[in-house]
């Protein structure tokens, strides 16, 4: 690597894939709410806290069955939750990940493989794919993560 | 840039930024939690684990309906999932933000966007004010960790 | 420090320190949605979406109370959860600890507690020890997040 270059540069071959898969992840995780939020105004239901039963102008007319769960909402909450678990973990991960300056083309299998295993868990849940179609796409997006921090922990010890 | 200064050091005014209002929505983070267990503590309620309805010097006097989901209590909760859906994001794509290297003043107004927003949220959320209300905060604090990506993703396309 | 030497080297005593716990919270983070999945597949229950109830190569014998919560499964998303309110707020809190250069000994310190409090932490919920057990160790963790982000702070203003 040239004297003049840093890790963190978009030079970097390497930080150049994760800067992309990192903003295409994070625009997935703001995306997700704003998911929940249009299914709950779509039905108007699915809401959470007792004041949203108040008459307002994004809820003319209030009911009490507006607090229940219902899973049109809830699947996007769940889906929500599922993005916590995972994209955080990646995107701090693959950041680090870039500074212990692993082969590119390693870089690239494991940064993409996340990015389209979510993409492809996405899918599967808003769908109500089996359990099991799901749990593989989620498998990839994890172990992914794993070899990343893997191949730190290598660099470190 | 002079030649010596790097993006992560203090002397870059945009990283400055970044740092400061980083530890202030770090500290509400940690502090979230601090309040769950504070009102839980109070009335001596909202409890989550069938363990905590033992005896201990923390809940001299046990009985089941500790375990009831209490708004009080849940309302904290919940403001603290929010935060999760939020700070971390705007953490880790701040921090990206700042390696682009973007204008000052640009910086400036989507840093403390989201942290004003923030804290906006949290005041109309306590005070369980309309749903309206704190979606217009939460909004803004939303659309500003979106334009941060945008903006890095434009620098890595 | 020599001047060939950046703060995001592992020849910088603190960033080594850091990243190796990094990789074990890391991975520690997603080891806990593996520990549901066993935990659910053992027992077959405590799922979470409709479609989990469909006859499958992971759910041969589907039934209607796969769906009720169960504390089984459920402590383990509740740790999950709990890992999600710390872990990522500790990862980026001593990522920016490290880029404003702190004393090797306080950052050992502070790194190791969070370490060795979110391992106790574990044990103690897991094993569902009592309330004032896990609630002492997970201040211990908050308190170190807190204290590295106080620093940082410090530095900045």
């Amino acid at each position: 690597m040239p004297i003049e270059m840093t890790l963190t540069s978009l030079d970097n071959p390497v930080f150049q894939t994760y800067m992309l898969a990192a903003s295409i992840m994070l625009l997935k995780l703001m995306f997700q709410p704003w998911m929940t939020v249009v299914r709950m105004m779509k039905i108007g239901a699915g809401f959470r806290s007792p004041e949203d039963l108040k008459k307002s102008p994004l809820n003319p007319k209030p009911n009490a069955t507006q607090l229940d769960v219902i899973d049109y909402v809830d699947r996007s909450r769940r889906l929500n939750l599922n993005d916590l678990e995972t994209i955080p973990g990646f995107l701090i991960a693959g950041f680090l990940f870039v500074l212990v300056d692993p082969p590119l083309q390693l870089a690239q299998i494991l940064i993409w493989t996340f990015v389209l295993a979510r993409a492809a868990h996405f899918v599967a849940y808003i769908t109500a794919q089996l359990h099991d179609v799901r749990a593989t796409f989620w498998t990839f997006s994890s172990l992914s993560v794993i070899a990343m921090t893997g191949y730190i922990l290598m660099q470190v010890v």
